[in-house]
């Protein structure tokens, strides 16, 4: 029978806020299943754009990397983000490893191809090396990581941390049963955005139809959604989004996702 | 019968230079034996210091690291170095896992005790887990060290790489046969550092405290070569003090230390 993994992304909201990181990484280091830790880059990386004088940029939400954005969001994301975060965990006792896709090559992408916007060194996902993953976890660490990629030709790429959690997922999937959590700021997918009260608690194949017909999902939760499905259409057994806190609280309410 | 392993320390002389870490590296990936690099930060730290507006503080050779120093090494060994040096080397098809000492719990350090200088957040080595280490390189895998520990306490520390060099080398002889080489910029101890022609080709123990004696080591030397020799009594089969041609090229004279 295969082995739970429990796979798990923070952004922003825990990232930019010291004690909220602080207090997630002691529940994260209780989870007793095998786990993976995928973070995003938080403010850090625009702090050190700005202090370096130069300006972070967006598009669609999304940051255009150039040859400077690219080395500073290494030095923030794979160097300080990273590395503190792990150093967090070892200090909790949870064997933590930090790791870019590079490293050991485990996350392959290439540049993103140029249609209507020129990303730079973005990457996209080309494939996840589940088998090194693997060997790291079946020897008790935890792999945390951060969201760089490289495109085995010597270019490392700036990779949306999303991405790489259900990339990963998809890809761990091979071995183990796995478990997909986002952790953001709200409970889950709100029917109302500014109401907790409309929480949509679990959605399936059926009712994502439904939810899309009738506009009920918000456009920028669609993407998501729509990964999520990917994910568990390629193997993934559960997807979960809600507060960080529901890593290891049964108890608080979340947006499950199923087939 | 014990395994070769060959780790190699580079410093700023080859790391500073591109086309310099370009060939060091293709000639890294030629190594056929077991294999662990270390590098150190060369000018990239300083020069990111003085972009953010702070001054470099070295007291007898070391860097003072108080908090926004250790902020940007961390950036720049562990993130911007230490990642790109892997992407290379994944291109060379050396399969490369870049790490710092909080990595895996791979090196545990303490914060100096402060004596004559505060040196800030800079560590002094306490254990390496050479167990760890060894699951890597019995994966295939090529460890890619940079010069930060961690106390196991949440604190990152700032390390010498020729120390960390020597202190892996020392706990992975419990494991393999290992050869220690430290590349710089001379074909290695010279009598004369001003000229090539006065190096010194074997250095063992009973010679060493006759170049001691007679002040032949000159004094910038001495500690590298007791740390050395300090290694040979932890069981490393060799030291090589040379140019970074010397991992594969044999003809290269270099100094060979032995017990």
């Amino acid at each position: 029978m295969k082995q739970k993994l429990k796979i798990i992304k923070i952004g922003g909201n825990v990232i930019n806020d010291k004690d909220a990181l602080s207090s997630f990484l002691a529940d994260f280091s209780k989870i007793k299943e095998a786990k993976i830790l995928v973070h995003g880059g938080g403010k850090r990386a625009s702090e050190m754009i700005s202090e370096l004088g130069l300006k972070p940029k967006m598009v669609n939400g999304r940051r255009v990397t150039d040859e400077s954005t690219l080395e500073i969001v290494i030095m923030v994301y794979a160097g300080l983000l990273n590395k503190n975060i792990t150093a967090e965990l070892q200090k909790n006792n949870c064997n933590a490893i930090g790791l870019s896709g590079v490293d050991a090559n485990t996350i392959l992408a290439h540049k993103r191809i140029i249609k209507d916007v020129d990303y730079g060194f973005a990457g996209d996902v080309d494939a996840v090396n589940s088998d090194i993953i693997k060997v790291l976890v079946d020897n008790e660490l935890t792999p945390i990581f951060c969201a760089i990629t490289h495109d085995k030709n010597g270019q490392l790429l700036n990779t949306n941390a999303d991405t790489i959690a259900a990339e990963l997922a998809k890809g761990m999937s091979n071995y183990f049963v796995v478990e997909l959590i986002y952790c953001f700021e709200k409970l889950g997918v709100l029917a109302d955005v500014n109401n907790e009260e409309t929480l949509i608690e679990k959605i399936d194949f059926i009712s994502l139809s439904f939810l899309k017909k009738e506009n009920i999902i918000a456009e920028g939760m669609l993407p998501k959604i729509d990964n999520c499905f990917d994910a568990l259409q390629s193997g993934v057994a559960k997807v979960i989004i809600g507060k960080p806190e529901v890593i290891i609280d049964n108890n608080l309410k979340h947006t499950t996702l199923t087939l």
